[in-house]
């Protein structure tokens, strides 16, 4: 990944539309688009910042794995996302470097991206998806 | 801060040397940079992806912040910096916007930057940090 770019950070809220009021005031940019990910449950909404975004992330189901987080774990960054050239490439390459992919191929995202996750555990709590523009 | 961008994101860890050698095998790329901040009781390590940096925080002391958090909540993301133009205008906005900043004035952080907080539960659990260059 070394020479690509943060493509987003993805935050779990409660309640989208409140949470969208909250970040255009703080991030002082409108919301520029709002997306549904049937696959996962959830309502996005992307504010833009430099090369990089803020997603936003509500639960559209009780058994959504945003609503999940937001039970166990509050509200908050729920996880990082960089973007690669080559997502197979790169699954392949952390998967020799010991880390969990969760996932044998690339699913796909928000913004019609192929999207891959890595596990927690491996990288000091941290959820990491590595996402690549298709 | 409409056209700034994410300057890093700040990630709790236990063991700092052991987090550098994974992020440099999960980021594909070198530690930079490590700088002490006294003022913080952390050590943090620095690498570059795109225009934005992680930023790994290891406490230094068991008072840190940094040592409480890991003990509240466990390793992994402590807090996004958004650079901003003028600090201290950007402090006055958030104020007017109802967030509350936590400090009247910004402190010294890593990088020589002026910095601030904006409290995470006005923000849906995120603790925003908020940078100028100086």
């Amino acid at each position: 990944m070394a020479n690509k770019h943060i493509d987003h950070i993805g935050i779990a809220v409660k309640d989208l539309e409140k949470a969208i009021a909250t970040y255009e005031k703080l991030l002082g940019t409108e919301c520029y688009k709002q997306e549904e990910v049937e696959s996962q449950k959830v309502n996005t909404a992307f504010f833009k910042t430099g090369e990089s975004k803020i997603e936003l992330l509500g639960a559209t189901a009780d058994d959504s794995v945003i609503a999940k987080y937001v039970e166990k774990k509050g509200e908050g960054m729920h996880h990082v996302a960089f973007e690669v050239e080559d997502i197979h490439a790169e699954m392949k390459r952390l998967r020799k470097e010991g880390f969990t992919v969760l996932s044998d191929e690339p699913s796909r995202g928000a913004d019609n991206k192929l999207v891959a996750f890595v596990h927690p555990k491996d990288n000091n709590g941290v959820l990491v998806e590595i996402c690549q523009s298709t």
